[in-house]
């Protein structure tokens, strides 16, 4: 047959696998080929996969997946590798389903405001798809030019304008699901506000693969807001900056986006591809956007400046022009990149706290930048509490890698500390496994655990990820079923 | 011992019972007493529980659990008993534990927009204790001036509101909950939009009382938007009316409340007791309210209006004070008992149907009432497609209990056979176990009690609801277990 004489593996499975997906251009399994899939956006663990597929519908999913049970191989399923906590390493030598061939646009059903798309579809080509009749899909991650869908709803991702919007749970209207014994489930009816039984929807949506593999999205698209303003606010204390954001949110305003740099920050988009020309001696700037019912929005620009001034604002500017908005936009979404430009390495933190305590945990981070000796910036999304430090290191120098993770580990601790938790929209992936019981105790963990062996009984989908090592949690098992009463 | 002298049961369990509520005083165990919980808001079905409990605190709560656990009782939470679809029944002669002493208002911090509430706190009072800071509580069913937001989380209670503001879920940030093993969780962190781990404050939210139960609420809290503006559209035909719904969403419009009545339902609440004058003839009165920036407010209604004039509205009335809004309301949200003044009897219906299709399902209710012989009403939440379906009937006359569940019933098909699903907002229950089966195979109902069984393993807590009679079950569960690779 063709097929397996043009792959060229001595491996059974690899032939196995070819077959499925229908020959050598749609399987990779040389090493050279795996070196580009052994890490995603997290970028501090590394494992190669043992080969990635590329299948082209739903039914060559679920012969994968199947394949893989039935010979007992670890497999996950992988987006566009945006994803920022490791939810798509191969840790244990995984099966890895490509979805970038899944990504047709399926349908766009403007009447009842919902679109379907298949997993692999960029998130930002729906909105540009739908744009031209005043539409637009809400969730906007950072990396929406090339991050998937399908990615999207593995981990919950939020983005700038969450704030207003939501996150992507609260898009999403329907799912068709390969479960981890290869049936194929439809999960949620289009666009029910509570639909019957149990909210598996919801379980999905952010189980960071973990417990099916999403082949078919059903989303809510959104009307254009009919006006939209955009300013920078610009403080020369970090604690203005943060107050500020606090009382916004307390006088009643819900920008569509409220976003805000501190000085670090500052200076490494400056100095990468899309400056804008923020001063350089400021401590905090903050990116505003409102949007709504174009007589409104003055207004509620007018509270946000008459906070701001109550806050010893030094300057603020509105944007003139779309174009000025989208570089603007530009500067703030490639901010994490743009540390390249100031720091060979740099860690991603991501936790969420309630927005009252916005300036004492800011504080707290900059005490652990001190005593850790690496810079922290911070870019991240204030409206809704979602701090992202980024811990500015240089992997060379031995033993500054270790130093950094534990400086982001501290910062989430501090943020779990006061009430908030470890991760706002990246994930707990294999980065933030021990810091789950910052937030859990080992009866949740374990309760937890016990939701996924439901779906995933033997452990063979995206093993190892988004719980603590295991040693305890099986002793804890043990210990509940023991007292279960009979 | 005091307690038990003055319990004067001859049964242990109702001794021991009392003893951990402390007395007479929080147990009913007599017949006389027991009559009065025998049912909820769904009459049709009637158990007497074994005894209703009246614990005070969440303490109290864990150890009847566990007395109920250790001692194979079954049992079962009940908040104010408003449910519609017999959540609250105790087919299996539960234990009742009633959550009504459980009614404090624990905290409110407006600052960061939340509030929490012991499971008895009613509804309404929420936004009472919180309007003259300008803020409330949006999930706003018709029973909200007494059911309990314990109540709402369980059945995911929805309102008028809901289509711009969503469901009960949506307003759910944090949860206590005492698990059906008598422990003690907490579930999701205060206010995160993206939490760690999977969504179990979803799937709790919504349970209808299976997975565990819920003793402490953090709900969010909105601020009172700025204007608000509520109108009355009298339609000659029932198709332009439901066509109005369909063009007002499409055009890109989300108004708070979009609500519609037919002529059925109309003759029933201006007979009832808050009559508003609505004219006689008309097929159809949409009820929209628009709110928001106030400067904004206008200009929808006036998008409004022309939609309704394109769809040939009779006339149109705005609400000229408060008093004549609040008015409007209290004649819409009485609706479903002002059937009384028509009938003797009435089953009220809750399907969700793609917005687009309202024309075509209200004709096909439509001939359903007329191959029934039963007059069948409809007051609904029109914007997000949530039908209310009431079917009149008389209980005394043999027979026609039976048609009323069987033309119900037939109504949800139609719901669930043009893409929709069998409840918006009422639950599942009692009423709709059966017709799970319309909108679920076999094998989604299996996962789904799956789950269940996880939190539930003895099956104690609430038995027999939400799902079909498990037999089938049974057997797709063993075959898929027989299927599972080991």
């Amino acid at each position: 047959m063709r097929t397996k004489d043009r792959v060229k593996s001595q491996d059974q499975h690899i032939l196995n696998l070819a077959e499925i997906v229908g020959g050598s251009r749609s399987i990779l399994y040389q090493k050279e080929d795996l070196l580009a899939y052994d890490c995603d956006g997290f970028t501090i663990h590394k494992h190669l996969p043992k080969a990635v597929v590329f299948p082209k519908n739903t039914q060559e999913v679920a012969e994968i997946v199947k394949y893989c049970s039935e010979n007992n191989l670890p497999f996950l399923a992988r987006g566009a590798g945006t994803g920022l906590s490791g939810g798509a390493i191969p840790l244990n030598g995984e099966i890895i389903i490509s979805m970038v061939r899944m990504k047709k646009l399926i349908s766009v059903d403007l009447e009842n405001r919902r679109a379907v798309v298949e997993p692999g579809f960029v998130n930002l080509k729906l909105t540009n798809s739908i744009s031209d009749k005043g539409y637009y899909y809400a969730p906007d991650p950072s990396s929406q030019y090339c991050c998937t869908i399908g990615g999207n709803v593995a981990e919950n991702a939020g983005g700038a304008h969450c704030l207003k919007y939501g996150v992507t749970t609260n898009h999403i209207l329907g799912l068709e699901v390969v479960m981890p014994n290869g049936e194929i489930v439809e999960i949620g009816k289009d666009g029910i506000p509570d639909a019957p039984g149990y909210d598996l929807l919801g379980l999905i949506t952010g189980s960071e693969g973990t417990l099916g593999i999403v082949t078919k999205i059903t989303v809510r698209v959104l009307k254009n807001p009919e006006g939209k303003q955009t300013v920078l606010a610009y403080f020369d204390r970090v604690e203005d900056g943060s107050q500020a954001v606090s009382d916004i949110i307390s006088a009643g305003i819900v920008p569509a986006a409220l976003e805000m740099m501190d000085k670090t920050a500052i200076e490494g988009v400056e100095a990468a591809a899309f400056p804008v020309g923020h001063p350089k001696d400021i401590e905090a700037v903050l990116l505003i956007e409102v949007d709504g019912i174009a007589a409104g929005i003055g207004e509620q620009i007018d509270q946000i400046l008459e906070v701001c001034r109550k806050r010893n604002v030094r300057e603020v500017r509105a944007a003139g022009s779309e174009e000025e908005r989208a570089r603007w936009w530009a500067n703030r979404k490639t901010g994490f990149g743009a540390m390249g430009a100031i720091s060979p390495d740099y860690l991603v933190q991501d936790g969420v706290i309630p927005r009252s305590k916005l300036p004492e945990v800011l504080s707290r981070i900059s005490q652990i930048s001190g005593e850790s000796g690496l810079r922290i910036a911070n870019i991240f999304h204030a409206g809704d509490g979602n701090l992202h430090p980024l811990v500015l290191f240089d992997a060379r120098i031995p033993g500054e890698s270790e130093k950094a993770l534990e400086a982001g580990s501290q910062c989430l601790k501090v943020c779990a500390d006061v009430g908030g938790t470890i991760t706002g929209e990246h994930g707990v992936g294999i980065e933030k496994r021990e810091e789950m019981r910052f937030v859990f105790t080992e009866e949740e963990i374990a309760a937890q655990t016990e939701i996924r062996e439901v779906f995933n009984p033997h452990n063979l989908l995206n093993a190892g990820k988004l719980f603590p090592s295991p040693s305890r949690c099986a002793e804890v098992k043990k210990e509940m079923k023991a007292q279960a009463i009979s």
